[in-house]
């Protein structure tokens, strides 16, 4: 009898100490009597359509002998971060590149002369409008660049320890989305492995990648710099040129080189038309694949956007990818901590 | 009793369920009496100062509360791929481009006419001695590009599913070192992660890197070429052109793209030299950090081949790395199967 207490005592430790990054099953098994317990694995979606259909699709592809059935190794979903993991109005890198012009400016006074830092410091946003993706990119390599690795990461660390998302005046990890955090859990309980695909930085979002969504920095891909291995300090340079573009075409070549198959599980979201390309590529997996698309159209809770020419919506109603109705289809829209 | 009995089995099977890829732990409990039953991890590797080296390292980064413990997120181990987990006499690298080049004149037979296929098919090996590196990346530029990512792939698994290595006359697969499959399996058994850092190119590491090591497509590093999405095919292309040459001092600037943060535990191997910046590189972690270096000393079970500045050899007694003695240290070369 103890040594059957024991044995399961050693069972449920070990358990616990191999899988503690596991998150919780939908289906448990109450031990008094053996009967199953089905626990909702999304609360905070409210049930209709897409909550059965991604449910649905999840059951069919992780039940073996089925047609259906994916091997645990293809279980790849793959998910955009700014507009789908949480919100962008503004960017939270824009907040980053923001903070570092106030740190360099502060270090080099000097700068504050000079374009893209002066438009920072002066609060001209006419100069980002008229400048648009190319004055973006402008102000994020001259404040992404020229540090070795190890003094970038300090400093993205330093930001995010205060970071106030503005208009809300709420932690920047309150902007993520609830049910989106829900999901990503599901799809790992379902043995799925999850990654991040961003149009960012790579490393602005590895910083908080495990912290925020419980994704290793590994599995978190995006537009990089030109890095330079430094031999005599032993370190890795940043360079002021773009490596990697990784934005709507730029996703399933980051896709590629990172991760090296197809997901089979896609979500982006409408309002930048940066996810198409990704959502495309995933529908091209030999096996069943789901395409999720954030549609903006919350203006009480979140915020009301759409794309002038509505390619995203347009496409994933020519392509029947599933398309969340911030409005109807979420219960609570960002996370309480 | 019954219920009991249930309970066990439930907890059982969702811990099997949920963690069939990990390895076997060292010390297992026995649950008749609930003694520890100590069993050997590196049965292939004979006793002495390095194998005790070893495995005081995992325990001392893996105790908690240890001023020298390791969170699980940061254990991240880099392994190079030839010459450190397979032989490399030849590269097999090398013979996948033969076998392309074979398929590619059997499609379209003047190609035998143009180098690099003509030394190929003429078996002129002193095209390759006087071009070193440079015909090589040729012929790989040659063989590996033009096709779309999942054409190549297929290319890639054909090719393996018959490759005998040459001289031993073995299916390729057998040319991993069986010491080296056993400390993949102790390291991931104790929560690192295990990734591939190698010179040869991604996608042909990737087509076995789950099957011959353990180790998933994205958890491989390597030389790229690059990659254009093409719309109308809805598919990954790949051109004429290198990415990024994963060698010598690319080995940091691709682990910093793919991973993101320092390995803690890197192996590399004499031979070429490929592998000195990667293991200074883990050496830079701010975790306690460990560096081992295949020493190709066994001219009887497998090669003898030395540097001729001993470059690696010189890094490691500098630096301190440990090196494997393979006519000492190696109970048994390679796999059985």
């Amino acid at each position: 009898m103890i040594y059957r207490k024991i044995y399961v005592l050693t069972l449920l430790s070990f358990f616990l100490f191999s899988c503690k990054n596991k998150s919780e099953e939908t289906t448990i098994v109450n031990p008094k009597d053996n009967s199953a317990v089905t626990v909702d694995p999304l609360p905070s979606w409210n049930d209709g359509t897409l909550k059965s259909d991604i449910i649905a699709y999840v059951e069919k592809i992780t039940k073996k002998g089925s047609p259906d059935f994916i091997p645990e190794e293809h279980r790849i979903a793959t998910f955009d971060n700014d507009g789908t993991l949480w919100a962008e109005k503004p960017y939270v890198q824009e907040l980053f590149a923001f903070y570092r012009v106030k740190k360099m400016v502060e270090a080099k006074p000097e700068l504050a002369q000079k374009q893209p830092f002066k438009a920072v410091v002066e609060k001209d946003k006419s100069f980002f409008e008229k400048g648009g993706d190319k004055a973006l990119i402008e102000l994020v390599a001259a404040t992404h660049t020229g540090t070795t690795e190890d003094e970038f990461e300090t400093s993205v660390n330093d930001f995010f320890k205060d970071a106030k998302y503005p208009g809300k005046n709420i932690p920047v990890k309150q902007i993520r989305y609830q049910p989106q955090l829900e999901l990503l859990n599901y799809l790992r309980s379902n043995g799925f492995k999850t990654f991040i695909v961003t149009g960012g930085t790579i490393e602005v979002v590895r910083a908080i990648s495990e912290d925020f969504y419980g994704i290793p920095k590994e599995q978190v891909v995006g537009t990089s710099f030109k890095y330079k291995y430094d031999d005599e300090k032993n370190a890795v340079q940043r360079e002021a040129a773009l490596n990697h573009y990784n934005d709507k075409e730029g996703k399933p070549v980051g896709i590629q080189l990172h991760i090296g198959q197809r997901p089979v599980f896609a979500c982006g979201n409408e309002g930048g038309a940066g996810d198409i390309a990704m959502l495309k590529y995933s529908q091209g997996n030999k096996y069943p694949s789901f395409q999720l698309l954030v549609n903006h159209n919350d203006s009480i809770r979140e915020y009301s956007y759409q794309e002038k020419d509505n390619a995203s919506l347009n496409a994933a109603a020519k392509n029947k990818w599933h398309v969340i109705d911030m409005k109807k289809d979420w219960k609570k829209v960002f996370s309480d901590n």
